[in-house]
């Protein structure tokens, strides 16, 4: 696509922009909402679609299928409620010395943004995905680049997105879809002048390159990438001793959880080493033997998944635990753990690096202070985990507060993967997890990363938004002169 | 200041952000009333020392002192009230399929804070300033890089706020003031691994530099740059009618104001030309004649005015309306305002540059459409206003919506200079008034720049923060499986 297409793209969101200005919110939920049931109402054939480019089963598309439109309705009800505009209102005071301005404010669209989908979640991170709901219920018209990997599938999402735009009467281009693959074109699109907010989710070297081309613009603008996690776990001793066979199977499952192409795979785990751990290894090492391994998603992160997973093996001090020993078919990913040593740990940073699919690495620790200590240094995840008794918890009170620093998202005795779809989600974390953790690409709260506040002072009623003026019509949550209240002002 | 010492600086900052986890919030609030009580105790003694360093006047800077307490104890305030935090709760549904895990998010402080403050605002943006406020309520350490044009008045708030952190008991280095005026030690301390985020008010050359700095690190941190403004103002045309004369003197009054030294300075005024504005100018020019000059507030911003505003009368197509008749002293700003016709001044970027001092360009636009076209190219500031009467808001309802694309607060019939603190402000706006135009300098939301979400995950009731435990002990308001509410979960 000529570097002029990408410009009509750029122009034709921006009229949607003007032109989304006019519609209320009740009209954006129900086109949300649609866009769900268009997507719905492409039945099988969707999936069909998907598993064809992704290699992912169809039970695993339909579950994903439901969480895509899920997260749609969602910000269609946080639309309807409301209250995500933060409205602020200070009335006037117009006898003190100085006078007090009326002073009103509440959140607005930043302008077009341009989402790059993952390849590993084609529905929930892509085409309709997460960015995409969040950004249209922030008020912001989409441009799409297509993943390279499924090509189809983006085609058809968009086509359903397409279809809700049509049946409900939306701005023609609030949702745009780039198929050019090339590396230019994603450039061009996050250093065009009209593009206001990039979302992205993939690797930490495809995160990095955008978010350097968007900080180096004469105007920054900010860019969500979600980069990658290898989502750290703690085996704490008193849970190690009750619980040693039981830890082992729930994990074994989520390393191999679809063949480990999660950003939320555990692909750490730090340990004590005694004897409960040679147990734990033993019957983490059964499970993964008879693992039955599965077709990765595209070629690209098959062959970067063998040649991580082999050249972590071949790291001075490492060693290899089990793999699983049934034959592999083309394109299958080969489930598989390793073992190493603290002190190695610490003095081999390549060993903190992802390795995307089912290989977990873990680390034996001389006693808890040795394991905080290599814990400590791996921050900057999406998630960690922590599995531990009563007992444990009260033996180490600061490992929430050291977990905070460590991860978006801590995990009490579950694992990691099985992102839940809800309100109080947080779905990033610090650097390189994320390239901003003070946001979150889960949730409602998501919107937040596409919007920013506008004051109005002295306004007159007539051109206050809707939901800033006194008779509150929306009836919404506001906080007026510091009191959180859904009522009328009464001047 | 040698590189191992901004090193001990920031190890200093990370114990201090460390102990101060343990800290309540009460604990917090009660520190920074203190901070505002020291403050006032160092009595006229700190006034004098400013008012030598700044030239400004002494009631001018009793107002700011005013403020800058205000501030702090506006912080205080939002600590003890206690939402601000964010608090998001979904309690669990463990006979779901599959189960739906509790999950309890609030914000967190994302570390060290480095603050660089402003000359034009010793108090309410310096040491002690919004910025600092802000952070500390935050719950983030703050390292002050003291503004080498205001040391000695630095170093006694600072003084102060030692004074408070001893009194409280808060970690030592809850607050450093580094004094090294060097662009190393700026650039150090932005660049330091320790260094978790950046605040500065400034010009344009040097938040940007900052923030390109902040960008090219490994882990690249967030910067907020307020970095100035030209506050462009719209004189409608039934206004002009009007209040043509008041309209002239409101304003001529705002662009001397403290000599024109403050970012929300209305360096740009927008009117068609007709009969209306054949008399505005007199009135206007008549106001400048007799305006008094005075001193500026250093040599560097004194230099920089009288280069600007040279520069800008010599563009081709800019003519001198007035200027202040009355004889200069040394480091007196000249009181001046041009005209130049909005042709002209749409292919002259030169001419939307601040020119920071007692400067406005007049722009001459053939109606009101030209007028609307000259304005939005001008997008990219902390204010515009607007001067209208009822009649001119039925004839252009656009202008709102235009406006909240052009600048973080729209001000009706008045001046944009006077910022009041509180929680509706936004003191922000696209860039180049702002690095990241989602977030305020002023008001409670500025404690959003420096804070980040985490969530828990089937945390067990003993880990959990206060503020997410089901007792609710501060009754604070928090949303709990979508309902606002202070009440105790009852599980």
């Amino acid at each position: 696509m000529l570097t002029n297409s990408i410009h009509e793209v750029l122009e034709n969101a921006a009229a949607a922009m003007q032109a989304l200005k006019q519609y209320v919110p009740e009209q954006k939920a129900v086109f949300l909402r649609s866009v769900a049931t268009e997507i719905d109402a492409l039945g099988d054939a969707l999936l069909q679609q998907a598993a064809t480019e992704t290699n992912l089963s169809i039970e695993r598309l339909r579950g994903e299928r439901a969480r895509t439109t899920g997260q749609l309705n969602l910000f269609a009800d946080m639309l309807m409620e409301g209250s995500w505009v933060e409205a602020v209102i200070d009335t006037a005071l117009p006898n003190r010395t100085p006078p007090k301005p009326d002073l009103r404010r509440m959140l607005f669209s930043i302008g077009p943004i341009v989402v790059f989908g993952a390849s590993n979640f084609p529905f929930a991170y892509s085409t309709a995905g997460g960015d995409t709901a969040s950004a249209l219920a922030a008020g912001c018209p989409v441009i799409v680049k297509a993943h390279p990997a499924h090509p189809a599938t983006s085609q058809m999402v968009f086509q359903a997105i397409q279809t809700a735009i049509q049946k409900n009467n939306m701005p023609l281009y609030t949702v745009q879809h780039v198929t050019d693959s090339s590396f230019e074109a994603g450039k061009a699109l996050v250093q065009h002048p009209l593009t206001a907010g990039v979302g992205f989710t993939g690797s930490l070297s495809g995160g990095r390159a955008l978010y350097n081309y968007a900080v180096e613009r004469e105007k920054p603008i900010p860019v969500f990438a979600e980069m990658g996690s290898i989502n750290p776990v703690l085996l704490l001793p008193d849970a190690m001793k009750e619980k040693t066979a039981a830890i082992a199977k729930e994990y074994a499952a989520s390393i191999v959880l679809g063949m480990g192409q999660f950003c939320t795979n555990p692909g750490l785990i730090l340990c004590i080493k005694n004897e409960q751990l040679t147990i734990f290894l033993q019957e983490l090492s059964r499970q993964i033997e008879a693992s039955i391994p599965a077709a990765m998603l595209h070629e690209g992160i098959h062959q970067a998944y063998f040649t991580k997973m082999k050249n972590a093996l071949l790291q001075k001090g490492v060693m290899l635990l089990q793999q699983s020993k049934t034959a592999l078919h083309p394109m299958d990913a080969l489930p598989t753990v390793a073992v190493v040593d603290a002190t190695v740990f610490l003095n081999n940073p390549l060993l903190k690096e992802e390795v995307f699919g089912p290989y977990s690495l873990i680390v034996q620790c001389s006693d808890i202070q040795e394991l905080l200590g290599v814990w400590k240094t791996v921050s900057g995840q999406l998630t960690t985990s922590i599995m531990g008794t009563e007992n444990d918890f009260v033996n180490f009170p600061e490992i929430a507060l050291i977990a905070t620093e460590i991860a978006g998202r801590i995990v009490f005795n579950g694992v990691p993967t099985g992102v839940e779809v809800c309100p109080a989600m947080v779905h990033g974390g610090p650097y390189p997890a994320c390239t901003d953790s003070r946001f979150t690409a889960v949730g409602i709260h998501a919107v937040k990363r596409w919007v920013r506040p506008v004051a109005f002072q002295n306004a007159p009623e007539s051109l206050l938004p809707a939901e800033l003026k006194n008779s509150n019509p929306y009836k919404i949550w506001r906080m007026v002169n510091n009191q959180l209240t859904k009522e009328a002002i009464v001047s």
